[in-house]
């Protein structure tokens, strides 16, 4: 049985003490990149060169951080020899982490963009949708997060239920802007730079996705990924009942 | 020592055949989503909806072997509790799999646009690029598995060496279709098909890096992610010395 801290208790208090730290290690690093997102999003629409290059130096950290959890996570295998609930655990960690990183690396190409308009001058058209979808993707990867934090697996499974949503509203943004472009073509780069935008908060959503499935394994045991959000509803709510 | 195959051997004649067996099947699925690349190109290059509809088939089955590979390693996680070399073996596999299955993912939306184009008609331009840039990277998910196969930390440093001109390659390519959109507003919406291909493939590029990268960790014990190409060089030459 799992307790409250998601893990079984341990005689050796300092496995646990290890087994807590690296999952807060995951959660801070979880932290600096949401606002990573978020920044790089405000450094778009107030065309903040400043903010956008602030957030490419604090990618390093987070990379730093990644190598960090990584080897806590090789020690803990190494050393500990986790099984069940505690193995799920170090792997849902390991790979949630490459996903966290890998939003960091989306907010970095974001600022890259934040910077380019800056640059080239406003687009034309865009901001609301990356304002919008900014904000919704933000908000996915925060909700992610916690619920590694609760062990909630309903909340994940809104998280993951969300981001069909997200598909939606970026391939309708897409079509809007394609259509726009045609009227203004004097305006294609920097159209191109707002969809590039998008497509970067796009693959946010789909890696808070990712650690939301994440999370359904470590609760559950199940693998709910490529499983379709119907029968992933089904597998959270079964184990409710 | 690591020895021919990679790994210390044991006493336990069976663990030999399960570490063995993980690591054929991660190249087994390499070799799918090697050849999944190829066809969505060519689909995208003949203009061969029935060929991008295989593809997109396909993918499930990519799905599958992944699940199946998790699977392996959690169970050796488990029951043999792998130490040094062979940790680092199942560390790798269970990472190099994220991103083949990923590599897998670009091929499919690769065959989503393959479709969209012979629905809306040719693209006026890119295809050249397409079939470039899709070869190259192609070869590169090949030597990736290869330096796997092989344990050749020297053949994987050139894979990350080669995702850098692959870049480069795609940068350009963006720039002169950007220009074209500008002359032929008309073509934007197909030309923009044509970009999302050469973005998938440039992400193919990343991802056959990134299991470089974890070919030079499991041969060397070195985490070179984030090191820059001149470090990770000197990395991977210090220890042939």
């Amino acid at each position: 049985m799992i307790n409250k801290e998601g893990h079984t208790q341990h005689i050796s208090q300092q496995y646990n003490v290890e087994l807590e730290e690296v999952r807060s290690h995951l959660l801070a690093m979880g932290g600096l990149v949401e606002k990573q997102v978020s920044d790089a999003v405000r450094a778009v629409i107030d065309a903040d060169a400043g903010l956008a290059r602030q957030v490419r130096t604090i990618d390093d950290q987070i990379d730093i951080m990644e190598r960090g959890i990584d080897e806590e996570c090789l020690r803990i295998l190494a050393r500990r020899q986790p099984a069940a609930s505690d193995l799920r655990l170090i792997i849902s960690i390991s790979k949630s982490v490459i996903d966290l990183e890998r939003i960091g690396d989306e907010a970095s190409k974001i600022a890259r963009r934040a910077i380019e308009l800056t640059e080239d001058g406003e687009a034309p058209r865009g901001y609301v949708e990356v304002r919008h979808i900014g904000e919704q993707v933000r908000k996915m990867v925060h909700q992610a997060l916690d619920a590694f934090a609760r062990f909630d697996a309903e909340l994940a499974l809104s998280v993951a239920q969300y981001d069909k949503l997200i598909d939606r509203e970026y391939k309708s943004a897409l079509r809007e802007l394609a259509t726009y472009m045609m009227e203004d073509p004097r305006s294609i780069s920097r159209v191109l730079s707002i969809i590039w935008v998008l497509r970067s908060l796009e693959r946010v959503g789909d890696h808070a996705r990712n650690i939301a499935e994440l999370v359904i394994y470590l609760v559950q045991g199940t693998d709910v990924r490529h499983m379709g959000l119907k029968r992933m509803a089904e597998e959270v709510n079964r184990s409710r009942e």
